[in-house]
Order: structure tokens, then sequence, then C-alpha cells
């Protein structure tokens, strides 16, 4: 019975963290054909808009799948709130919308109800999840799994990353590719996750942090807001994620000498956008970690380098890497166990 | 030259939550043939999806406006990032849509891009600002003064519930309306803005406090998220507010009996909806102080009451006075003048 055998704390969180490459090269190697199949079902009902339903990690995987399609589609996309459906009644008119509800486990009942008066008010339902025999999968008219196998750790790791590759493959399919811009990913992502150096020293710097900011722009403000919740989860400091263009507008003003800044400004267009934001948290004082592509002469010394070779497009899964390290490691540098944060189970049922 | 009296700190936050009751009755008196004009053309455009461009509080006014049409428009809505068509490029296919952006002083040059583009590709196009002159209220074809008067303090206040009030009126007057379900919100503003006996006595709880979580559902999501902000504006603690659901996700592991919690739960159905989210508070230990409807039997000895008699849709115009209060409060027993943050000016440019 290994699943009672006691572990090290943060032992499933850490070997979670690490399969990552073979989940993608078996999603890559193997999810194609169904991908191609439910793309093409999509297509044909030629959606006007896309909007996803999800919480906590898979509702920044549906964050960035909202940019994908803003940018990659050029087609609006808003993340629905539950809520208005489940807690006010309402049955809005979904004709010519694509809903796609991402949650690992499939078994929150309000994105089950959500999903369900999605498609009866006209909607195309998708559900992407980890469990194809979940009540969500079931609700939705197709179903994607991320096939990232169980995952054991409260804190999401693997399936928040499967989901980003998923939801880039679909809409990669959608504009009539075929994926191949994700294939160097393993490889890249192996790069980054053969080491823990950076993010174990990273950890005992902060290890006395109460609070910590997160900031990136573009696809990457879905890594700013996913290292937050890692590092709420894991060691349950005030970390708060902001795009860098929100962070400006006011949330500013809680960053000084005591609050490190952890800012993604990997190459690229959203990296660019970050400048004048790195340069207002430099005048207020604050200390930056910044993550950044190997190389960059514009970024010297940043706390941790992400290797290029992956469209931008693709990035957020490679920067996510050692901010889920980060969180490992601080949070075991805290006595906690990551693998078990207080006050939280593995699924979380909201109504 | 009023303007360069030295005033005590605070004056101008001061003045400007004490003014809201009688920008909401000017609005009521004198804003509503407008509304009605712009909403009939809007009406004959028929659009199928409602987006909204926006940052700081304006975009929690904005977040508002999203459940307003969600809710009693019952049609999809979104919030659009920015970023998509300033720093991306795209020109998505915005036929059929309704582009609306919320911003105070209409002046940040992302907000004004992002709506000529979004009204180049389709959509028709609304600012609501309080500077008719703005280059935001310049690009949209149409345009709706929030009429608040100048505001001066950087913290908003009267602009933003101005903000919703205006919202309101606008999908009152979609949906066939006039605007009466507003009319007695000044009376019951003035019985909240008349003290602040309580927000005082609050101020001097949480005087050491480092982090705080605020918390709400449905339409008190938005005040949950621009109660946060103007305690990290005014008061630069890291407060983190979360709608219920998502609190559950994951960010409730940082609440324990060092961690207050402001719990909006004021009557109706997202106050019931906050039931298991206040009983899993209560769980992990934490303080919990709730904002919650006079002489509801079921929150006794509240924080902070709101008088009865306003429809469940409105209350957030209600709710987040006593928020505004508090934050004033606190930044003024922390020694800091909440009419000048540190690191912020008034106007926020973002590119």
């Amino acid at each position: 019975m290994p699943s009672t055998t006691p572990t090290r704390p943060g032992h499933h969180m850490d070997a979670e963290i690490g399969e990552q490459p073979s989940v993608w090269r078996r999603q890559l190697a193997t999810g194609r054909p169904e991908i191609a199949r439910v793309a093409a079902h999509i297509a044909r009902r030629r959606p006007r808009f896309v909007q996803f339903v999800a919480r906590g990690s898979s509702d920044h995987a549906a964050l960035y799948g909202k940019y994908l399609v803003e940018v990659l589609l050029q087609q609006p996309a808003g993340m629905a709130s539950p809520s208005t459906m489940t807690t006010y009644g309402s049955q809005p008119d979904l004709t010519d919308v694509l809903t796609v509800a991402v949650s690992q486990s499939g078994g929150s009942p309000d994105l089950t109800r959500a999903l369900e008066i999605s498609r009866r008010c006209g909607a195309t339902t998708l559900a992407i999840t980890n469990n194809a025999g979940s009540s969500l999968a079931g609700t939705a008219e197709f179903h994607l799994d991320i096939d990232a196998g169980a995952e054991r750790a409260v804190a999401a790791t693997k399936s928040y990353t499967a989901q980003l590759l998923i939801l880039h493959l679909l809409v990669d399919h959608l504009r009539g590719g075929t994926g191949t811009g994700a294939e160097p990913l393993p490889d890249l992502a192996e790069q980054l996750t053969a080491s823990q150096d950076r993010a174990a020293d990273l950890a005992q710097r902060l290890r006395a942090a109460q609070h910590i900011v997160t900031t990136g722009r573009g696809y990457s403000s879905a890594t700013a807001h996913e290292a937050a919740l890692k590092l709420m989860e894991t060691s349950y400091l005030a970390a708060q994620g902001f795009s860098g263009a929100d962070l400006l507008h006011g949330p500013l003003a809680v960053i000084d000498a005591h609050v490190p800044v952890l800012a993604i400004a990997t190459a690229g267009r959203a990296g660019d956008a970050m400048d004048p934001v790195l340069a207002r948290i430099d005048e207020v004082g604050g200390e930056v970690f910044r993550i950044a592509t190997s190389g960059n002469p514009r970024h010297s010394a940043p706390a941790f380098e992400i290797p290029p070779g992956a469209p931008e497009e693709l990035v957020p899964l490679l920067e996510i890497l050692p901010c889920q390290q980060l969180a490992l490691n601080l949070a075991l540098a805290r006595g906690n166990d990551p693998d078990s944060p207080r006050g939280l189970n593995k699924i979380t049922e909201t109504l």
C-alpha cells in the first residue's frame, strides 16, 4: 500500500515537478489526434466568443487560454463568473459561444453546474480535466484529458502545465497548426527541473519573508498569478500576483525594501512591456528577483534563467517551473509540508 | 489658490467619501436622459457580448458591471486584456461586441489605444469617465460622464461609486428600466457616511496588521477587490481580495489567527453563498469582521451594518463606504497620508 507509506515533506510535490517534461512528452506523443478531432468539431461551430470557467490553478491556466484565444485566434474571450449562473440563476444566450471549463479533478459542483447551464443555453461545451470519469467531463459535450497521471500533492504543478499545453495545442489546431511549436518544450524543461540549487538559495534568502509580490505581463500574467498561489498554498505568506500594468494602478504602494518582487521578464513583447514596470519598482525601492531568458543582456544576473528556444506564447510552461521549485523549497525551509498545506484538500468543492 | 493650501492628512479622501450621497443625487437628478439616449443607441446595435477594459479601482467597477450584464441582461461578458491589442497587436473580430472602457481620468494611453483598436475592429465603444475632455472619452463612439466632480485624493472613492451607479443605470435602461431602484441609495448612504466611529475603532484594532484578506461573492466580489485595493493604497499592507469561492481554492491556506478577514455578507443570494466560506474560515481559525445587513439574525455583531432597503445588485455601492472609511482611518492610525500614497500619482499612465 504505497499510498500510506510515510513520505518526507514535499516528496509528492518534488516528484510531480520533476515529472513535467515526461508528462508533456506523453501529451505530445499521444494526445494530438484527439485534440485535432475536438478542434475540428469546434471549428465547425464557428464560435464567436470563448468563455472560460475555472478555479484556483486551473483559473490561471484558463487566463493563459484567454490570452491564446485573444492573440492567436483574434477572438474576444472572457472568464465567466460561475456564480452568475449557479447563485443568481442567469440563463444567458450562449449561441455561438464556446465555454471551456478547466479543472484538475473535474469535481467541483459549481463548475459542473455552470457548464451544464451553459450547454442548455446554447454554448458548445468543452471540459479539460485530469479525470475522464469526473462529473465535469461527463457534463461537457467535448472532453480533453490532460493525462498528467494522478496528482497527489495538494499544490497543483504537473496538472497546471499539462492544462497549459492542452490549451495551446487546442488553440494551435484551431488556427490550422499541429502543435509543432511545443515540441522543444520537454527538453528545455529538463534543463530547468534537473537542478533546484537556485530555488533553494532564493528560498533561504526569502525564508523570513511575510509578503511577496509577483508580476508579469501578457501571457506571463498567468505565471505571476500562479506563482503567487503556489507561494500562498505551500508557504502561507501573503503573495500577491499582478499583471505589470495593474500593479502600477495602485498596488505599487505596498512595495518597499521589505517586500521582495518576483518579476517575470522573459524575452518577447510581454517582457519588453515590463521595462517601465521594473523602472517604477526600482524607483520605490523594491528588491527585484527576475525570471529572464538566458543571455538577455537587458537582465543581468536574473534569479532564474529560462533557456531560449520556445515561441513566446509557450514560455509560460517554462517560467512556472522555477516558481514551483521556489514554492517547494520555501515551504521546506519554513518547516511546512507542501504536499498537505494547512486548511486545504486536494479536491475543493464549491457551490 | 486653495489647491496649494496645506491640508491635514486624509482631508481630501475624507471629504470625497462624504460627498458620495450628493454625487449620486446629482447623477440621479441630471444624468438619466443622457444614459437613456446612449442605452437606446446601444440597444439598436443588439450587442451579443460585452467586454470591459479598465485598470485599478475602475477595473473593480468594471467587474461589477460584468456581473450586472451577466445577471440582469443575461448576456456573456468579460474583462478584456488591453495588452492583447496594445502589446501583441491582436485585431479581433468585434462585430456585435460592446466594449466599455471605465476610467476616472480617461488618461491612460493603453486604455485609449485598446478602445481605438476595438472601435476599428467593429465594436460599439463606450467610455465611462470623470473627464469628458479626456483622450478616452474622445476615442469612444459614446461617452458617459460620471460627473463626480474633481477627485483629489489619489485613492479613488467617489469616482468608484459614481462608476458603479452609472453602470447600473445603463444596464437598467438597457433592460427597459429607468433607474428607480437606485433612488433610495443617497439616503441610505448618508446613514453610513455620517459616522466613522466603527471604522476608527476597527482601524485601532488592525493598526499593526500586516496582512488582511477581504472576501465576498457575486456582486460583492467587486467590493472585496476594491476594499483590498483601498487598504493597499492607503495603508501599504498586504491586502488580498478574493471571491469567496476562489478563496477556498488555495488562498485559504494563508489564513490563521494572525490574518484578519473582512467578509462581505450582506443579505441576498451572494451573502447566503458566503455561509460555507465563512464556515471554512472559522475552521482554520481566522478572525472574521463582517459587513452585514442590519438586523440579519444570521450575522450577530457585524463590524459594519448596512441599512436594508436597496435591491441586492445595488448594495455594492453601500458596502464599500465603510471599507473606504476603514482604509482612511487605518492610514491615519499608521501615520500615512491617504491623499498622497507613496509611489502613486493620481493619473497612472500604462502603455
